[in-house]
């Protein structure tokens, strides 16, 4: 495959570059001046002088999963022969990685022995927001930026607060048993529970907190949020009417008191992990739902099954799991009211339409030498 | 058990009946005004007179399905031992409905013979809005008067929209192909779809199709609608905000062509009847998608089928069927994109339990000889 688009390249020549990139990237070109990125860019020097695979510079996708963030890439760059996009399974990706210069994490975890094997790597990023599984210090070390796509922008926290509307309403509606009442030819069972009269607590004020909120705010219902730092520049203007009321991380036990449905929304990092816990859940109240669009880890296995179990927990909604894929015999999904999808909260035509050309913009603005207009980097 | 009950009465005589009544039932006699409703009740002279069990008012449920209509209203005349609440199946109805002061339909058709046998019948009602299954003509014919109980006061308006927005949400994201991912262990897959973005056909703006466009808005969609009267007062205000495309039943097929989305939300009648027929789904866009949370005989069986068949629609999301229960084995539920649920749009505790209350007081009313505070009568 490597071997046909060289051959293609002759009749794209690197000095045709400009002539033939889609409308949208030239102007990205025209239009923007030099920036925080761009001066980050230059010291990692001039990628055609440093990619040593000739005028190819190449972008790996980890593993299997999440299939259209590959085709999509690839798709958007068919016509940039230069630009090649290969995609190897999680066990190959150390074996591979010295060759690429760009690497789409997906679930695959990269730590430092991985990045020490990736010598040509300039950039590594996630095809959307969560970093959690790249040793960050490490790429700093070895001089590899590390990115990712901000949901704002691609539709990635649109997708997800759409999902966690889904979810809450298919717990609050008892969808396996709906399944079972069609099969048994019931009618008009179960009784399920509305949005409306609810008060909900969202966990992360982020991007898709605040998609969350938006679309939740018609149904009728009372909005508690928590968020580290709520003077930040990337709330709307209109957040006051969003939240009834606004908390810090150490607000969450007493705003869980009050909530029906809790639904979380946070990065996964140090801090967070398992941050929804014994005592969280416990401070939740009797027959409340939890949702989880954002990482599995953030939820503590043991406190949900154990709530679960005991009815504490009416429902739970996951998008997300605590291993992944997540085992479909775990005893977990065994409860009634407990709905898994596999993880796609953030995989729509519209997100990952916008996030390929996220990624195929930052492929060709290396190789090209230009500053980065798509990403964000966190080093 | 009637007998049961009679035996309870000796403990709560019938002098006492405003004493026992609960806060809000008794409130609504204290505040009540002589009104149209009161000029209809006196018609039908005084129940008391014409029951002919006693103190007892029986009030008949049709059927076994939407078992919380019965169990509610039960619990809510559980301290009024003069109202007896009975359950039978569907083909007793018949046969004891002679002893009965009010019938709840559900989903029994209530026809001239059944009316003729109906000798002491005062109210026939529904659990809800739907009065396509009752013969409203010879009811009059009966002087018995037919009532619905209104969407927009109940929740059920407001249960029937968030059922449509899951099952909405449910055929963009794929439920089943979702499902089918988690038990293969894959994960990013399928690519869903958002609602934001999207154009969505209101068929029917009355009560719920008000709540569908409510609650759809911030999503970020255009909204088209179709109603026969625009000028009905019980709109709100601010339904321009609501809706960016208004038109009369005329133009649902012009509407249609501009649609991802439709959501049916009319009233069944000899005029809605298998109104989504072939002319109207071939005008949907390629590749749109059907929601019906209103009656299923809306939708013409053929052409609907045809449509999945040929993937000119991309999915079909619905709570109600032509046949209720519908076949489990149908042909229809085998496309992979087709969600059924089990008639269970309005059945949320919220509008349950306001439900309950509304069938309650109206058994009181009846017995009590006072104006219909809670009903509203067709004919």
């Amino acid at each position: 495959m490597a071997g046909a688009i060289v051959g293609r390249l002759g009749r794209h020549p690197t000095s045709l570059l400009l002539l033939t990139l889609p409308r949208h990237a030239a102007a990205h070109h025209r239009l923007h001046s030099p920036s925080s990125s761009q001066g980050q860019y230059s010291k990692m020097g001039d990628p055609s002088e440093r990619n040593g695979h000739g005028a190819l510079t190449r972008v790996l996708f980890c593993g299997p999963y999440w299939p259209a963030s590959t085709n999509y890439t690839r798709e958007y760059l068919q016509d940039y022969p230069f630009i090649q996009v290969d995609e190897v399974g999680l066990e190959q990706v150390p074996d591979v990685i010295h060759s690429y210069h760009i690497c789409v994490v997906k679930n695959k975890r990269i730590d430092s022995d991985i990045i020490a094997k990736a010598t040509q790597m300039k950039i590594i990023m996630q095809y959307g927001v969560g970093l959690e599984g790249v040793d960050v210090n490490a790429a700093t070390e070895h001089k590899i930026k590390v990115a990712r796509i901000p949901g704002s922008t691609t539709g990635n926290a649109v997708s997800c607060a759409e999902m966690a509307i889904y979810l809450t309403l298919g717990i609050l509606r008892k969808q396996k048993e709906m399944d079972t009442a069609v099969n048994r030819k019931d009618l008009g069972v179960p009784v399920g529970d509305t949005l409306f009269g609810k008060t909900i607590l969202i966990l992360g004020f982020g991007a898709i907190g605040i998609e969350v909120a938006k679309r939740l705010r018609p149904f009728g219902v009372k909005i508690l949020a928590t968020k580290r730092n709520w003077s930040s520049d990337t709330l709307p203007s209109y957040v006051d009417e969003l939240v009834d009321k606004k908390g810090g991380p150490e607000d969450m036990y007493e705003f869980a008191g009050e909530a029906n449905i809790v639904i979380a929304c946070m990065t996964l990092t140090s801090e967070t992990i398992g941050i929804v816990d014994h005592k969280f859940v416990s401070s939740m109240k009797k027959g409340s739902y939890l949702v989880n669009i954002a990482r599995g880890r953030l939820l503590d296995y043991k406190a949900v099954f154990d709530h679960l179990e005991s009815g504490h927990l009416a429902g739970l909604g996951i998008d997300v799991a605590w291993m992944e894929p997540f085992d479909p015999e775990d005893p977990v999904l065994k409860f009634p009211n407990v709905i898994l999808t596999p993880h796609v909260a953030g995989v729509t035509e519209y997100s990952y339409r916008t996030m390929a050309k996220s990624v195929g913009d930052t492929a060709l603005q290396l190789h090209l030498g230009e500053a980065f207009t798509e990403v964000e980097f966190v080093n």
